[in-house]
């Protein structure tokens, strides 16, 4: 069967070229006579592997000498136990709650402090990022959390919240190198790879370094102490090596596209195809406030659930899959990362026009 | 360049068969047009890979009804918090400790509790397996910890220690799959996969289910829950699929191979290969006492430090792989996991035995 358009919202589509070089390479990384699978994460050519993906990585998000790279496990969920853990020294942290993601971060930060929701756009199911220009940041706050890009509602930021002085978490997994991103802005950012680069099992965050301390609270597991990960460069215990690897194919496909300016044009005319359409459409309109749209996660309805799941069904018929929204939403989701082509999005529209036009 | 003998310690060997169909399925996997990699582990084609990997892990382990089988991240290291975490009620636990990792188990317990050190053979550089016939249990102990085979230093229990009624805990990372394990008597394993089950970031614990509860030390991490990872069958959070996947190949191809009572026959052929000759050799000697060896990791040295260097120098040069000793024993050791073909140790002594010729 040839490759499907796949919108799924993570684990997502990747580029064919990584997915290609890394079957050819599956039983013999170049001349290694093995799989990078079984290869000792303590090896010189496994070395040269994770320090290339770190420096791929660095030179694409321009990341200063002072910010960190760290390669984890355990997903953002992990993340968002880590991140109080080490970093609340005066147990107090404010978050924006805009999904789930940020809710559920939110919620693991109160185990750890007094974890303050300072703004929420709940009230309209997540369908807008709220006005964070000058919110009731706490004076003890040791951070502002933020869910950069909500992969369940497609919203975005698009101005960074006034964090008035304190420093800024951000998980960016949904949006990752999807655009250039200022990282000195951030404290520290993570994402996870399932989304713009690779597969599930890979934890990438890149934190400030005055932010790496052993001041962690008591009881937090070795493995969720920045510090320790840092002083082993990554390498503490055994990495997901493989996955990692991928990643760093991603990053050198993306150098060679022209960096995350160039990815940002390109998203930018991709999303525009569907939000065009979305926007002249008499039967599917997208469910977000048109300034906070994502360029990663688009989702659009009907308005009659029998019409979207028959769009769902007929559309997985013609080989667009996982446009199903997700439940808290319904109607229909397209994720369009970085590694889907605008052809994609482009004959996604062209059924979707059919479709109008055949049951309007 | 043909494939090595790669006698690394983890990551490690995988069949050749499983890679070269995982190579095979990379760009499409049966007919879905995409990657196991790009798949959303919510559909229907990843719940029949994740269900199939635990129904073949319990035919293959004859895992008894009343155990759940979880796929987690985080490496041996995260459990080494996990354990005492949830199982620490009376927050005593006892540890025997037979190598480094056992140790690092024993240290990051104390973290959480009274973790009392209940024998150990740190005085000959765990060379060997402690008697523990009649060790001294404690009344309150949660549970007693082992780690069953000692990767660095070689070591295997023969026996099960005699726990005193007490909850068994054991890491099988580097002997899990090797041969039958009746389950029963523990009440909970766990095992990295990047030994002899897959890549690098999958971790699959097997536990009692009355061990599952709600009732864990303050301040645990939801994803460090036995319980949550229970209650949503692995999938609380986006698992390591793709690891997940490859485990589920070497699940089949055990099977195929006759399971884990013929792998315990082959296993035991393959290691009395090199054994026989490291007992009958004038330069190599094994370093661990014979009846505690590991079927899974054989040390060996020739006592001068020049010889060992030259000689994992030589043995590269012609194509094994990987058999530096660790550090902390020095010479050499050869990793010799499920996947490793007899032929590769049968070649590795006949190098062995040029090469104590050539250097008499």
């Amino acid at each position: 069967m040839p490759r499907v358009y796949n919108f799924s919202a993570g684990p997502a589509v990747l580029p064919e070229a990584v997915l290609q070089e890394a079957a050819d390479e599956m039983l013999d990384y170049r001349g290694s006579g093995m799989s990078v699978m079984e290869m000792s994460h303590r090896s010189k050519t496994y070395d040269t592997i994770i320090k290339e993906a770190e420096a791929d990585l660095r030179e694409l998000m321009n990341i200063p000498d002072n910010y960190r790279v760290l390669f984890l496990q355990g997903g953002a969920s992990t993340q968002f136990a880590m991140v109080p853990m080490n970093l609340m020294k005066n147990k107090v942290a404010d978050y924006i709650v805009t999904g789930q993601w940020a809710k559920k971060a939110y919620q693991e930060a109160g185990m750890y402090g007094q974890a303050n929701k300072i703004a929420t756009s709940e009230d309209k199911t997540f369908s807008y990022i709220p006005d964070c220009s000058d919110l009731p940041v706490s004076d003890q706050a040791d951070y502002v959390y933020i869910c950069e890009n909500n992969t369940i509602y497609g919203t975005k930021y698009k101005t960074l919240p006034n964090t008035k002085g304190k420093t800024l978490v951000a998980d960016l997994s949904s949006c990752f190198l999807s655009e250039p991103v200022d990282v000195a802005k951030y404290g520290l950012v993570f994402a996870g790879a399932q989304k713009n680069v690779g597969p599930a099992g890979v934890m990438i965050v890149i934190i400030r370094e005055d932010l790496i301390t052993e001041d962690v609270l008591p009881g937090t597991p070795s493995m969720l102490r920045y510090k320790i990960h840092d002083d082993n460069q990554s390498l503490y215990n055994t990495p997901p090596a493989y996955g990692i690897y991928i990643c760093g194919k991603v990053f050198k496909w993306l150098k060679e596209r022209g960096g995350l300016a160039a990815m940002k044009v390109y998203n930018e005319k991709k999303a525009a195809v569907l939000y065009d359409f979305l926007d002249e459409s008499k039967m599917f309109r997208g469910t977000v406030r048109k300034e906070d749209r994502s360029l990663m996660n688009i989702p659009f309805i009907t308005g009659n659930g029998e019409l979207d799941a028959k769009f769902v069904r007929e559309a997985k018929a013609a080989g667009f899959e996982n446009l199903k929204g997700h439940r808290s939403v319904g109607g229909m989701r397209a994720s369009i990362y970085n590694a889907m082509p605008v052809e994609g999005v482009e004959k996604l529209v062209a059924f979707m026009k059919r479709f109008e036009a055949d049951n309007a």
